[in-house]
């Protein structure tokens, strides 16, 4: 019995260090998405404003992979895990890997991923894990303004000009594929679920799916037919933009590693 | 009579245009010099810090060039102002311009910029235009954290290792030439300063002196011998980044123009 207990108790361990970089790692690759706008306008205010989600995404990002060092114990700080990880130890969806290509595709892609990660956070608040509480709580404010700004693009461009329009349109049809993953339930997901760890994904996908329609029909864009269901990233398997990502993000970290000079 | 004094005011005006556009370009390059660390590590914590700064310098920028584009009246806005002027209108420091290169350049060319722009904006808040002292006490908030921040890792690696040492060295020699333009008054600025919009910078320049060799020397770094002072970018003449820089700036705007899509 103690050794059964012991186990489980590292398997709980080990998940919550699993689910916690899941959490984590969407944040770092969509603030490192998004960073690739600072600095490149169009203009001064989206790209003061899209820098600033980016930033918050890294600042929380850190936070959960900083908790998730310390659940593993082993040595490795947050940026051993931020940017030493093989890609297969990546957790992220792969919507948010998908690259910005145009301001269309970037606020597509923010929109279907804050509907998410609102619904997931206003869920993570309640966690049973305290460390997953507080960190769920902090960011929860800043999805909330996130949330509030791709949709308020949504419908500007959506219920725009012709052209801004029909960008739109064609962003959400090729991006929609991706969408299924943020609500699919892994093993983890349902695990953690089980420990009021995290929430029952199956649960949140009514209130995504009712979100996201309320914003389409008001940026008076088409919901996509149902497609095949683009999925891997949550257990490893990416698209041929995570490489680059991820040479991207690390060629600085293995070049002065730790700035130990 | 009238008419001279008509022309005396529009000449004002004219300069103080001129002027609002020096200081904020000098926002504008650094924020985008700094941005190009942004998502590039080498470490999360500073990736998040160094964006910060960033993302003020471009705020700051906005709200200059926002003046600008008021005090010229000619329909241009700020984003115009950012992005589409020919290079030898813009009007920032040959300093701002140099690149990255690592962390050393990067925190040895941010805290001799930040020397100044403390001492510039300090003067700035007392201003006798309304506009420019509005903005300068805002930004002087932001700009005393910069400053903090590259003083405390001026010391931090001149003060460090040997190879640490060794890097901030180099990268203030290389860097040294570029500084003499900061305090250096041109036309423009005797002109404000005769009118009690900006200061006389000959007055800076001791104040400017003391503080960064009160931090060289805390940071163990020897201040380089006086040599040929390189100038030009406040009058327009710029070193060969400047025209990457833009280039890198402006694509977005001229495949978007102004979003209007």
């Amino acid at each position: 019995m103690p050794s059964a207990s012991k186990s489980s108790k590292l398997n709980r361990q080990e998940s919550l260090f699993q689910y916690v970089l899941q959490v984590g790692d969407n944040a770092l690759i969509n603030g490192q998405r998004l960073s690739e706008w600072c600095g490149h306008g169009p203009v001064l205010e989206q790209d003061i404003a899209i820098t600033n989600i980016a930033l918050d995404q890294v600042g929380q990002a850190r936070s959960w992979l900083q908790y998730a060092a310390e659940l593993e114990g082993k040595g490795r700080s947050e940026d051993d895990l931020a940017y030493l990880r093989p890609e297969f130890e990546y957790r992220n969806v792969l919507l948010l890997e998908q690259p910005n290509t145009d301001w269309a595709y970037t606020i597509v892609r923010q929109f279907l991923f804050d509907v998410f990660n609102y619904h997931l956070h206003s869920e993570l608040k309640k966690s049973t894990d305290a460390g997953v509480a507080a960190i769920a709580e902090k960011s929860h404010k800043e999805i909330t303004y996130h949330l509030r700004y791709s949709s308020e693009w949504m419908i500007r461009l959506g219920d725009g000009t012709e052209l801004s329009h029909q960008k739109m349109q064609s962003a959400l049809d090729d991006l929609w594929m991706y969408s299924g993953e943020l609500t699919e339930m892994n093993e983890l997901d349902a695990a953690m679920a089980k420990e009021g760890i995290g929430p029952d994904l199956e649960a949140i996908k009514p209130q995504y799916d009712a979100r996201v329609e309320a914003i389409l029909s008001q940026a008076t864009l088409k919901k996509p037919e149902a497609s095949f269901v683009q999925t891997g990233g949550k257990s490893g398997r990416h698209t041929e933009y995570m490489g680059f990502i991820l040479a991207e993000m690390q060629s600085l970290q293995r070049q002065m590693p730790g700035l130990k000079w």
